[in-house]
């Protein structure tokens, strides 16, 4: 098996395109196809700076470490990372972030949660008051703090390492559960609304979790390899089984199914019906975005009040 | 496991709701639920003749018994079967369509291709002017032969045994593929153009094919249990293999699938570039409904001539 860009030994031949290539010309293949996303969706202004948002996992840790190589010569980066509080876990977490950070040179804040807000998601586990899952309230403290903290960093855009494999299968869960509102908001770029909300941007959007793990180990970026000890398989993880055996029968479909979501599905579905749409309101407590008049994260930190 | 409905032993539990079930109770449920269907999509107006289109399989014979039970007082049925001239299985096909038509006093028409139209699918699939997979062909030959003796004989409306999980992994099919005409021509009910194309309903669309496997089970319904010699795996069966994955593990998605798509998606791709759509127009030799100037079924006879 030869590259087809230099004729050395292949490391790897990817099914969705037949394309074998070596370890390097993998490399520049990723960084171009991430380059190639930021650029087909408008991600990133010349002047941005992009705040990455980095929990010590392969994706995210690729995601910094590619738009290193994009962005080589500028200062735009910067890297954001939440202390959580589950125990050990989230030491560890840091400690992978820091030594990438360190290496890549890029500047990273850690934020604690426990000595900004006052609680952890270990106590937010333990509580009784909290009756949703651990996973959702765990999704919400980020989705918060991380626009509250790119904001103050004076962040354009904020960059989050989602790939392909977790889009297409909440798209499919959508699509199966008609959530409109998701299926209207969801995808790569979500703008900033000027007011509160940081642009969200996901360039490993068009790329698979293969190729972000092949990619971690082709260039040696640490990241931790322990799961969340609360990372109980969720709903959406049928749909991820689903989606990976469709594109193990058929090579390119996720892919497929994401380029026409954007081009045709999301727009049809925009036009269609505005009136559903949600507006966007501020919340009460912290201006921050919300349909409410209190954002969810002003009612957990009510409810975890005396948690600590 | 009693049955919910008289508490005698019940029979089949159904996963997508729970619902345990006795024998003769299973069966009025699905003549109930498919009545439903054909009053929630307005498939049937009361004075409407139906012709069925019956394979031998045990979807198409399910469906002629349901529509007996359903319309069991009138004389609005009709059965229209072809003999596709493939070779023992045709004439298989054909007598477990009689035996069943017989038995439920329904008239029944047997069209015979190589009479009619002076070929065979086994000729088609052994000329080598034919280049399509003769699956694709047989399902052309089909659709044309259906439509000229529905309108023949005076039916209103045409019946066909697709049931949910072909509906639903084509769907899929169709979503990944980005197949914008079909997902708009796509569903349930595909009306007349008061020209050439009688109206075409898909009674079983929201029925499972274990519910009419079952329900053929225990009403004793003689169908064809060998598959036909040509039937080789296509590509959309991969689709089917992931949604009936999906139903595994998520009961109620294929329904809640299909639901959302002709509530939502459908209309809004309708109305959000009609342009795209292709016009509808008629064949320059049979009248037909078509795209082009000649029809696929005339294209395909024109070639077949010589080939007897």
């Amino acid at each position: 098996m030869k590259c087809k860009i230099c004729g050395e030994s292949a490391n790897i031949k990817l099914d969705y395109c037949g394309l074998k290539l070596c370890k390097p010309h993998f490399i520049e293949y990723i960084q171009k196809r991430v380059k190639r996303t930021i650029k087909r969706y408008q991600m990133v202004r010349k002047e941005d700076t992009i705040a990455v948002a980095l929990s010590g996992g392969k994706d995210s840790q690729a995601l910094l470490h590619i738009l290193k190589q994009i962005y080589v010569d500028s200062n735009k980066l910067i890297g954001i990372h939440i202390d959580l509080g589950i125990n050990d876990y989230s030491q560890e977490s840091a400690k992978f972030v820091r030594i990438l950070c360190d290496e890549l040179e890029v500047p990273v804040h850690v934020i604690n949660i426990k000595e900004e807000y006052n609680f952890t998601i270990d106590n937010a586990k333990k509580s009784k008051k909290i009756r949703r899952p651990i996973c959702g309230i765990c999704g919400l403290v980020k989705r918060y703090v991380l626009n509250v903290f790119a904001r103050k960093y004076k962040a354009d855009v904020l960059a989050t390492g989602h790939v392909m494999d977790d889009e297409v299968s909440v798209l499919l869960s959508n699509l199966v559960n008609g959530n409109f509102e998701q299926l209207i908001r969801g995808g790569p770029f979500l703008p900033s609304d000027d007011v509160s909300m940081v642009a969200r941007i996901k360039p490993l959007y068009e790329i698979s979790e293969l190729e972000t793990t092949l990619y971690s180990h082709f260039n040696n970026i640490p990241f931790i390899e322990i799961t969340c000890p609360y990372d109980v398989k969720a709903t959406v993880s049928s749909y991820k089984q689903v989606t990976n055996k469709l594109e193990e029968m058929q090579p390119g479909s996720r892919y497929l199914l994401l380029r026409n979501y954007i081009k045709i599905y999301k727009k049809a579905l925009k036009d269609y019906n505005t009136e559903i749409q949600q507006e966007l309101c501020y919340c009460k407590v912290c201006g921050g975005p919300t349909i409410r008049d209190i954002c969810a994260f002003c009612s957990l930190r009510k409810k975890m009040e005396g948690n600590e």
